[in-house]
């Protein structure tokens, strides 16, 4: 990314920050342990959204803007939260996951409360903005749901993964958009949805990607995670399209957690299911890029656009 | 409970059940499951309240009231999902337990759905409800946490014990009174909150002496549960009152988890507490029912009386 744009977005990570911050103030030691041990990193892809859709449209009440950005983070670190016990994950972002420091129980019941505050919250805004976000926590749950039922099954189609990525990532980012726009001028708001929408394909589809690209050094993860817990992602399905023996063979270590089988199987997908897959979620960054491109000229249109091309260029 | 009284609640219960089965339209069968399995039983005292304290006050539009109340029976729900996760319970009502049928992953998941849903389908009511039941929500997890961080602790006081109490039981029960009463008139919600809240210190005081007389055939778990699983309440705290090693043979026990130590406590507890904190739990109750009493006769007043005398009259 253009080294100016990335430090004026660096500075606006620092107000969300700043911002999530203050929102939080749990009267108990515990819960803000919790709260903290995922809130201290992160992307703020949400945040920023919701900032710079509203800013970009000429929304000039920034701190309404930043708030409603840091309500939706505060839903997706409840979401995470709750990620990390479901996979029982123990590593996020390249730290010891909450529900492993602190125990299932701080961890369920931290992301409830985050969950709850945060829906308290977006209260001080229109109800359609509460209907929307709501709305996306409800799906996020239903495609968490789906993905389990999902999972170690080797019969998974292009368009079943598609409904899960869509739900468990682009709703979110959709609402991020769409609220964001709302704050300002409600008129563009589908141009937002599609803009928002099209950001959580293109990240997630890049995530899965780089889920055969990873090590613990780079990415704080090993590589072909996503097979080990059981989930047939784009890769995959792209390049079992060219090698037949593929999915008998995902189903074969779905059954034996065989390594050799594995490093074959990741092997094969980095060959034959990367390309494409990348190239897919390019699409998807033009698509965002093109949605908002009737937008006058603005610092944060540049942003917006910036992040459309983060997505998919980044390399953790 | 007088029969005539009993058999009237139980249809109106049976009311509840079909609207929140038709609230309820899971894409996903694994959620589906996991909700049934929690929502198959249960007392609907927290609907019951909603639509009694609404239609005592006048209310006509029944249906506006028994959806609200499914609404707040959802967020109920949800957090008995998150509390089976917690306590690593097998048995929740003598059935066992979602996160043991199903595993932890839908149970977490199936949880956030519903408090996802119920805080979408409550904006189709006044701001001011949605922002009292989402206050309660977060309440309620503070209180869940606060009772984590207070367990196997015997340094607790009945303050303590109070605080948690009001949040992880009656915050839920006074949001019923006041937005069932809101829905009616708004100029009464003080004493329905009052109503509430008192129900819920009853019902939990009384629900923590049932631990002390319970066992598999009655309640479905054993007597002594809740020193099992740490928790230090208000029969403990008057038994030690009298008794001044009982606190240090609780110490003793959480740490050796010796049955026959067990065995002696509950026997001390019962003989020197329970009859106190039986006491204690009638007291609200008939707060509850005096914060009513201005209420013109009907049988809706009638409901809400006998769910007061239930709620500490109750054998399971």
């Amino acid at each position: 990314m253009n080294p100016i744009l990335k430090s004026a977005i660096m500075r606006d990570i620092g107000l969300v920050n700043s911002t999530l911050s203050n929102m939080i103030k749990p009267e108990s030691k515990l819960s803000f342990d919790v709260y903290k041990q995922v809130v201290d990193s992160g992307k703020r892809l949400r945040p920023l959204i919701v900032f710079y859709s509203a800013l970009s449209l000429g929304l000039s009440d920034k701190n309404s803007a930043l708030r409603l950005g840091c309500i939706i983070e505060l839903i997706h670190t409840a979401s995470l939260l709750h990620d990390d016990i479901i996979d029982d994950a123990n590593v996020r972002r390249g730290k010891a996951s909450a529900n492993v420091v602190f125990g299932v129980k701080p961890a369920v019941l931290g992301g409830d409360y985050l969950y709850s505050l945060a829906f308290n919250m977006v209260l001080s805004f229109d109800k359609e903005i509460a209907r929307i976000i709501s709305k996306a926590a409800y799906l996020l749950a239903e495609g968490e749901i789906k993905e389990i039922e999902n999972s170690f099954r080797i019969d998974i189609s292009v368009e079943d993964y598609y409904d899960v990525i869509y739900k468990k990532t682009a709703v979110l980012l959709e609402a991020s958009g769409i609220s964001g726009s709302i704050l300002a001028d409600a008129d563009y708001q589908d141009n937002f949805m599609e803009y928002g929408k099209n950001i959580g394909f293109a990240f997630q589809i890049k995530d899965d990607c780089l889920d055969y690209e990873s090590d613990m050094d780079t990415l704080g993860k090993n590589a072909g995670m996503d097979l080990k817990e059981g989930k047939v992602t784009l890769p995959v399905l792209y390049a079992a399209e060219q090698d037949k023996h593929l999915m008998d063979d995902v189903g074969e270590f779905f059954k034996s957690k065989n390594a050799d089988l594995l490093h074959s199987i990741t092997g094969r997908v980095k060959k034959l299911g990367l390309e494409a897959s990348v190239e897919e979620a390019k699409k998807f960054s033009k698509k965002a890029k093109s949605s908002i491109i009737m937008l006058p000229d603005s610092r944060y249109k540049d942003y917006l656009l910036a992040i459309a091309d983060y997505a998919v260029e980044r390399t953790r």
